[in-house]
């Protein structure tokens, strides 16, 4: 058998040696050769940032979230194969579900919030300008752009399509090339993966490598520029985070590592509550679902420790119905473990943990398996063992990576978060209760150790995604014993990609540098109205300035009129001198920004479509009875669409009134269209 | 001599042993012993984490954050004693300005962002709610807790105030326990800080503690609710990076390094223009502030090759102007290095240097000294080299950690950012031009290596505060060999010592557990008008429906007719047809918010004081003449002021239609009065 093939420097590469076996986790064949014999690992970083790096930043954000979103399109399309190919590894249909469709849902899921939450630019700016200056001649403002090396990106055998996609999608978004290597146990079905991307050509070339083996001397050719994000065992994590090229050259380095992960029944779920039911079935469904080979599934169940024979005895009856058999077979509703080596390791950890507990269902080295041969493939029961000492250290320190999780009792809220502490940093931790006060007092407590905590209750229960579901929009990753690293989290995924630089300037050099109006930048407002100019005719500072329009005492009592709004601070005189803020009768901030819209608006038709929004409107100064308003509205970011005749713009609005000081300050939001196709010639 | 105290655990500690001698800068006296021994640091930790902690965390973000305005007051009150002191250090009175004052200026930052940025609560909400599900009966949010452990603060010599002050103030906000250490040459400067503070008696006991020398064996105390953040070289973070608890446990470790700073002439800057005199008083300045020992000066200095020649020659003439002196002496403008130690490492650098350039001014073994014995105190002449070929290595590799900088060469816009690149990772870089696209060139292009990026134009100088100096609304820190960290930054720096977690419910469990309520969860609207609520009696989730109220025509109208806003969507039913958004002619999205005021206000006098704000309004449906809206206005945070008789409270507004669509979502900004004292007992 020819070891598979890599994905490098543009090229597919095929090993010069015969490679390392892998087996079949049901058959124990040998299903694939890995070997990186040949390959240039210096070279292949070089192309990454050479070749991958400049296509991708040449791209806006919105740009690679359509190209996120073909990809994910393609793969559905072609996910059977790699549903079939997952039997291989262990994988029941519904494992494969969670593996294969979970990815392609990353995929969608940064689509989705690139376009959503990133402007249709190259550069993202974080955060608000800061004035530096009394005089406003100097300013801040941060800046992100994409580093300009190569994600390497070191994934776990248990997710073998969800893991490389959920790596892949900040970092592409970010405009960051990725350099992907699989677990070996699972090698195979990454690679599939792989190929299939690459077929579709819907990537620039060198925005993704794949290493399928070693990975040789790649950290040493690292520099400051390139990230490590690594998902694996915490004694891999703590080799690699040591890596004196990691460590001189601060090369960024994020590890997942799977932890000792707590789910707390609440006092108040007796049996018969649907909360009882609740925790038992998500502690069976964590138990088997991939055979417990799951970072995130629940290794330390602590429940009230009056409740805690019931608790063991229904969960005995639910695992009683656990059917341990091949993975193709509907009727298994469990699979095996990835491989030989898995289960004796976890045969190792289930000694020691019986060291201290026992087994109140099953045996980790006797299990019935329906439809396989139960020694070649690395089939193995589930085992829940009992713990009635919750002090003792093996419970939260040993872990038993496979279907296997130990019962604990806890005496009280305190206990419950100390308990879940013992865990040293988990990514996930869950609370099933009916009681607010119980979820608030263990969420709180119990937050500084997780990077993640679901409460769980019946009304969360119609559509939760379960305790060991990571979703894209939530952070993935925790303290301690769980690698110290935070993956996803929407837009904070991209956000690990790239350089946040702090800059600094007068607010014309800012408007230059960001493409964005900065407070204080100088304004054009002796050109046509910018109501008038498309989309891609406006330039940050366009300005119009209108008024001024007097207020009076009749407008403020007809707009109360009129609206409903009779608010005593606008209709009674000596009520609203006793007002603190006021000094007697105030207009409306509503009727302030109604006829500030009424001064800046040109109401022709023109490529102005619409106001879709206002943001951080504040009301700075009262408008009085004869005050003067006038307006100053600045075009501050003009925001393209993809594939849209218009695009989005940004105005700044600023009402003053007669004596210059600024009565409401807030962003006006528009669309506005783009030049007619037909007009572009002329 | 008795050695310095350190105060751990509660108290002062005077070590059992003599120390180690540390001398005066400028005369080679002994000014000070240090020594930890007898310093039980598994102790102090525990202390830091068993009292200080929870005495934060019992405060809100307000309460910790008057708390470091009190003692920023109260320093500098006392400012003068540690001016005096500075000179020992080799610290003119400018520097010590920078010292002293830059420090006590962080703490009055954080002071001032923690009231206006963090709320008055012990628990931060990170970004948006994100719904996880489509019933809605599943969503998301992130919340940051303080780590339950102690901040570990190792310092750097060339800052002894402004360095444990700036990693204090935002630990502290973030209700975290320092233990600071200061560096060997200047720890009686920080140790007498520290008197100060503890004295002050203004910070909790625990939220502090000082260890004045080595830290012993107490990396090995820590823990994954430690962190650690540490200034100084390279080669040291290197080393405390790596160490094995660090690497096992995920202790997070935030380095900030010196690196090879760059400041680049634009090539408009022509001899006689005001940004060729900028960049080389900027030059020389930062040269000689803090005698050149600052991890942010001006290491390598880039021109324009055809400028290199006069930039050579008018450096030469200003830094004539130099004079090297005791630093207690007004006329003096550079004191002296911090110790005969660090001028004979600067001297090994320069040497390294010579061996590719030649000096245009300076020399690292003579120097005259105005006042003081140029021999025991360790000053040192400016050194400025010049390199003509900027390929060499030497120039972004050796750091001359003094008064000395090399110019180099560049030629054109990209050459500069592979320059600026060479670095490796910077704290910092400039650009002093008048040219707009040649700042946006450099800023984009050298953005992926710097922390911190200065454009310097005439506008800017007016009042920039310099290329070297860090300012606490602005990330600290830069990628590769400036440590790859990031300090400060304003809420940025507090949140590095938080846990961020996700926190996933149904609605009402996310409200409960985060005191914010959550969309989605129920609404109490069957009691009294939420506006007849004092602060104190608002509880999230207190509603008002109110409406419906039809919209007409005329409504429309007359809204045009008295705003003025004859936006041709309102009033031109045809052009409104033509609109891509619109089916005819619809209402004002002003007069949508307006009529919604109308509807929700409770006009007479009562708790609410005024309406100061709008955010993140929306216009979702258009509205027709004809349609009837209701509006549903929910409290969602009640935040109550420190020292104010009355608090912020937030509100979701929801506009919807006759069919139930959502027309507008905003979230309504109001003032509401705590109970009268007088009240108070009933």
């Amino acid at each position: 058998m020819t070891p598979l093939r890599s994905y490098v420097s543009g090229r597919w590469h095929t090993p010069d040696d015969e490679g390392t076996p892998v087996h079949d986790a049901v058959t124990g064949e040998e299903v694939a050769r890995l070997s990186t014999a040949g390959i240039d690992f210096a070279a292949a970083l070089d192309h990454g940032r050479r070749v991958g790096g400049p296509a991708l930043r040449e791209l806006t954000f919105h740009q690679r979230a359509a190209l996120l979103k073909a990809l994910a399109s393609y793969l559905r399309e072609h996910r059977d194969e790699l549903y079939r190919l997952s039997l291989r590894t262990g994988a029941t249909l519904r494992d494969a579900g969670f593996d294969v469709d979970g990815g392609i849902g990353v995929l969608f899921s940064y689509s989705s919030k690139g376009r959503r939450e990133l402007p249709n630019d190259t550069v993202l700016i974080d955060g608000a300008v800061e004035p530096l200056s009394k005089g406003g001649s100097f300013s801040g403002v941060h800046l992100c752009t994409p580093l300009h090396g190569v994600a390497v990106q070191i994934n776990a055998f248990n997710f073998p399509v969800w893991g490389p996609l959920e790596k892949l999608a900040p970092a592409f978004l970010a405009g960051v090339p990725s350099l992907i290597k699989p677990a070996s146990q699972t090698a195979y079905l990454t690679a599939r993966l792989v190929e299939l991307i690459i077929e579709s050509g819907i990537l620039p070339e060198g925005s993704l490598q794949f290493v399928c083996g070693g990975i040789g001397d790649l950290f040493d050719h690292l520099t400051e520029q390139d990230l490590v994000a690594f998902t694996g065992s915490a004694a891999t994590a703590e080799k690699l985070r040591t890596h004196p090229v990691i460590a001189r050259r601060s090369v960024r380095f994020n590890a997942e590592a799977d932890s000792l992960n707590c789910s707390i029944l609440g006092p108040d779920a007796a049996p018969g509550s649907a909360e009882f039911d609740l925790f038992l079935d998500q502690l069976v469904t964590e138990m088997t679902i991939k055979a417990g080979q799951k970072c995130t599934a629940i290794r330390r169940a602590l429940v009230p420790a009056p409740l805690l024979d019931a608790v063991a005895q229904a969960a005995v009856d639910r695992l009683a119905k656990v059917r341990v058999g091949h993975p193709a077979d509907p009727e298994t509703t469990m699979g095996a473990l990835a491989g030989l080596d898995q289960r004796e390791e976890v045969r190792r950890a289930v000694r020691a943990l019986l060291a201290v507990g026992k087994a109140v269902y099953g045996d980790a080295d006797h299990v019935e398996v329906a439809g396989a041969d139960p020694e070649r493939g690395a089939f193995m029961s589930p085992v829940l063992i009992r713990v009635d000492d919750p002090d003792l250290p093996e419970p939260h320190e040993v872990e038993a990576f496979g279907p296997v999780s130990t019962l604990m009792p806890y005496d009280g809220v305190e206990d419950a978060v100390a308990l879940a502490a013992r865990g040293h940093g988990s990514l996930v931790g869950s609370v099933v209760t009916g009681d607010p006060a119980f979820a608030r007092a263990i969420t709180l407590g119990a937050a500084p150790w997780h990077g993640r905590l679901l409460v769980l209750d019946t009304e969360a229960a119609k559509e939760s995604t379960g305790h060991g579901s990571p979703l894209p929009p939530l952070v993935h990753g925790g303290p301690g014993r769980a690698g110290g690293g935070e993956e996803m989290g929407g837009v904070r995924g991209v956000l690990h990609h790239m350089q946040r630089t702090a800059v600094q300037g007068s607010p014309a050099m800012l408007t230059a540098v960001t493409g964005r109006w900065t407070p204080g930048a100088p304004r054009a407002a002796d050109g046509p109205h910018p109501f008038r100019k498309h989309l891609e005719e406006l330039r940050p500072g366009d300005t119009v300035v209108a008024g001024p329009r007097r207020v009076t005492l009749e407008d403020i009592e007809h707009f109360a009129e009129f609206t409903g709004d009779t608010f005593y601070a606008h209709m009674d005189e000596e009520a609203a001198r006793a007002n603190p803020f006021f000094d007697g009768r105030v207009a409306h901030g509503y009727l302030v920004v109604s006829l500030a819209a009424g001064l800046f608006v040109d109401p022709a038709p023109g490529p102005v479509l619409a106001n879709y929004g206002l943001e951080n409107l504040r009301f700075l100064t009262p408008v009085y009875p004869g005050d003067e308003l006038t307006v100053t509205l600045t075009a501050k970011h003009v925001d393209p669409r993809e594939n849209a005749p218009y695009g989005e713009v940004r105005w700044d609005a600023d009402v003053t009134k007669q004596d210059g000081s600024s009565v409401a300050k807030y962003d006006v939001l528009t669309l506005v269209a783009k030049k007619e196709p037909a007009e572009e010639g002329s």
